[in-house]
């Protein structure tokens, strides 16, 4: 294993081909906040299952396509290099590539809008990391959620694509659907929602997704699953709609916190957990508002409550001191904001 | 009086418990910006009288556990000392704890999410006042604000409880409402909305709240009924509804505004009353906004209108020549800003 | 040429009235981010021609009186000097009074409103400056936007004055408006845009915009016709409306994107342009995103997709080192920002 991955930084540092390569892949795995080529490799696998098991291949193609127009935006821009290939200009317009393609029917023209959304995900990433640097936070995928929003409710004004989401614009209400309750198909949601988070249903996916992230980091797998779980139990408690329980909905916003929360950002011990739990729940919470609040525009919320809810417990914890940030942290994730941390290691 | 404050205070450096118990009363007074315990007191039985005299008793439990549990959290999370022994953490968390209750109906259940969002807005409180020292201004009620809206629009996805607002989910429209004239009940609309910043209905917890105000700064108590009286004013002019302005609805955010920019931010002149004058009719208008803006949501403005307009008239101030900040300032509010202040005090 | 500017600095240096004249036509200009008198003068001819002729002619005396009392409300202030006589404090609440008088209908209140909303507009401006001095933009017409739309969507409540814009409150969707195809009525729509910038519909207000540009900077006025061609070939390329195609309404944000990102803020050159190509498409986008966002509330975008795709463009020019800030630039627009260079300059 050490040995494939010596020759893989070595055929790296030789070939800018394969440094493309590398720097994708690395792509594919930050949004899991992972840097790991493996790691974006499996996920990609796990990826093109979901997407031709469900009968939308063209899904693969959109996240390709995403991390590598998003990648070569960041060169033509000249960004931060070591950011680069950490995968740090990748993973954002990769979800913007299946955002787009999952949730917008047309003809063609759609692929110029995944070509233009990933081009737009990396200017909005420079510019929100610009942003979010002055509180030593990174953008998360952020700049994914607000190029796809964007995109998604132009479509009412520029008609010449149509939304395809699950539900028309509506005014909020206490609807009618049937209440979530425990069973095989909730468990199978579980999985479900760890490979919602690329926006595939599929919980062969989710699994595939799971040992992706288990080759990099034990910690980080083993959060997605008690985020994942926590979450879908929440929502179970709190008589959320069955349908999305069991598609794993309510799970992916929860599987990213408590990777961020309890996996990567900060330093293991019990308060660390017992933070991390509650940023979970937080998640939840934020998820069915932000629900609400776009209910009348018949969007999704994308990844927007783990980022929100990320940004809350990572911004309040200046003064929670029994918490440092990881130290030994591998550097992937907030090397544009620390420049020097990212050459040192 | 002065003897009975040193006695306190002996007590209160000696017992933790009575150091808690300061800190939670001094919270109590800290919704309306002042750090005193017996204004605390006062005003906490200003929220007990209308709690009962409005057959909704429990709105006092909500108030009391919402600031114990949001700052034990605060204690938890190892905040900033000076601040909590300053209420600077309990008194976003009371006002959810209120707000939660009035607004949420259902069982048992519903004094969770008391706790929770008392929690919550803690942590949201220790986020938001990172965000906002970039600007050398604390976060006020923005937290309690978030985190209140995000209970209160999550339950159309979280169906375990029931929302209880006075308006169901509806796009703005010019509404068929009676329009507000001047009259007595306009009168005790004023009184009645100096108790409204504490989710009360209740014009004579109003003047309880005046008198506990009084009881710490004069000045605080003469700008509070101000803005009462220019906002209802205000309202009646530009016809707003009536019963809205017979509650003391229109009034709640001018008077906390009123307080922040006539009675504490700015050192007393000429200029700054005329400032906080322009302050409260702003206030009125952005709370006009907000109303519709959350139309389509079927909850209230909360305290959102006093949050935005203060920030918006106090991040304008640093070109703001004639008044500068109050140097004799008490400490209180904008210690977690600037700790070495905080400090010398 | 050179001696009539010469004059006209020497009789502002002298009389202060002169001065303040000065500094109202600047502001005129800096709608457009030029610094120049002459350029306000001609504006306010095509303001002048564009109301007359639309039979509204008292949207010229809403751009008086809002350029005057936001340029007054900043000198009560005692804002930055060289800021002030830049017209820097003037072309945010110009903009506010044309657009209080275009959509709301009333009595004589409705110019209690210009006044209120000049002055507010001020205020606005000198907090979001602060807000983006954070990250080295100013505000553009942002505080327009914020105060315009406050007042808008205020008189649901306060009903004293009534909404009278294009389309009332209403849940998006993909509406049954005839698609824009190119003809003469899109040419003459495209010069109308330049006008919009100004709420003026005219596309002879347009062409005599375009001559005020070109006196100042040759460069801007290049830049604003193809950021209006662009836009509208974008619009008619993705079926929006006819109207609005024709109405210059697609237009208006994409000249002052095309203006700021391609004539004033970044240093001519190849990249330079596609950049500032990729923000008007974007600003097209954004543009369409808005118009959904604020369907619900019967209000229009007004300049917000300028300013929003204006501020990621150049947030994220910190690591786009290939186009440099424009080190000749003339000291107008960012002097608030960095008072240094405006003293040298």
């Amino acid at each position: 294993m050490a040995d494939i991955k010596a020759t893989w930084k070595r055929l790296a540092d030789r070939s800018p081909v394969i440094e493309f390569v590398d720097a994708c892949l690395r792509g594919v795995a930050q949004v899991m906040l992972q840097n790991n080529p493996l790691t974006g490799l499996v996920i990609l696998i796990a990826i093109a299952w979901g997407a031709f098991d469900s009968g939308n291949p063209r899904l693969l193609g959109g996240a390709v396509v995403g991390v590598v127009v998003g990648t070569l935006t960041a060169i033509l821009l000249r960004a931060d290099r070591d950011s680069l290939r950490s995968g740090l200009f990748g993973f954002s317009p990769l979800l913007t590539g299946i955002g787009v393609l999952l949730f917008l029917r047309g003809n063609a023209l759609v692929w110029l809008y995944v070509v233009f959304g990933a081009a737009a995900t990396t200017v909005v990433t420079l510019a929100w990391n610009n942003i979010m640097k002055t509180w030593g936070s990174p953008a998360f995928t952020f700049p994914f959620v607000l190029t796809t929003w964007t995109l998604l409710m132009g479509v009412y004004q520029l008609v010449r694509l149509r939304l395809h989401t699950p539900t028309p614009p509506t005014l909020p209400g206490h609807g009618g659907a049937e209440a979530a309750y425990f069973d095989g198909d909730t468990v199978l949601g579980m999985f479900e929602g760890v490979a919602q988070v690329f926006l595939i249903a599929s919980w062969i996916s989710g699994i595939i997704i799971l040992i992706g992230l288990a080759i990099n980091s034990l910690r980080s797998a083993l959060f997605a699953l008690i985020g994942t779980v926590v979450a879908a139990l929440l929502a179970i408690w709190f008589e959320a709609g069955a349908k999305d329980v069991e598609s794993g909905l309510w799970s992916f916003n929860a599987v990213l916190t408590a990777i961020a929360l309890g996996g990567v950002l900060f330093k293991p011990s019990v308060p660390a957990v017992i933070y991390a739990l509650f940023g979970i729940v937080a998640t939840v919470f934020i998820q069915a508002m932000l629900a609400t609040v776009l209910a009348p525009y018949g969007i999704p919320t994308l990844t927007a409550p783990f980022v929100l809810a990320t940004w809350m417990f990572l911004l309040a914890k200046e003064n929670f001191t029994p918490i440092p940030q990881h130290k030994s942290y591998r550097g992937g994730l907030m090397a544009p904001l620390r420049p020097d941390v990212g050459k040192k290691s």
